[in-house]
């Protein structure tokens, strides 16, 4: 199980816009994807403007592969695009240890 | 719930040790400290020096106050700061949303 982390700046005072359509895409886009098992939208306290999707898939190419070559992809992107401040920094991560 | 995002750098070649120490000093330390609730340790595909720590506390102050104030937090440090390569990064994170 691989866990996507994408790292987002927003718009300074369109947070509450981005997590409507962040649960809206994540929801109805993403969550039907193949190999998607679940979400999280958290958002830094330190950090306002700055939000991080957990995202766990069955395996890396689900979504490196798999989602980002789908339709749904272009479809995530016009939902959660227009409130970026830049463009995402995503990475995966493997589980190594866990209580 | 809070989650503690800690993003850390590890000296190259030193991944293997760091990743014995942060499970101990989890399981010794860390756990028992006052409102902790569960941990994971992931290391990143893209980036092998990279890892992520996410840690679950009942509050913020928890972990900012009860255990960064405690002897514990130098204890944790002692056991896991000989491998990083610079500062972690460290921001909490509340929940909006999930599936």
């Amino acid at each position: 199980m691989i866990l996507e982390l994408a790292d987002i700046r927003i718009q300074s005072g369109r947070e509450a816009e981005f997590e409507e359509a962040a649960k809206r895409g994540l929801d109805m886009v993403l969550s039907k994807a193949k190999g998607f098992q679940k979400y999280e939208v958290r958002r830094s306290i330190e950090s306002p403007e700055r939000y991080m999707l957990l995202i766990h898939w069955d395996t890396l190419e689900d979504h490196t592969v798999g989602f980002r070559t789908s339709p749904a992809y272009a479809q995530w992107r016009d939902i959660v695009g227009p409130y970026f401040a830049q463009a995402p920094f995503v990475e995966h991560f493997e589980f190594c240890a866990g209580s």
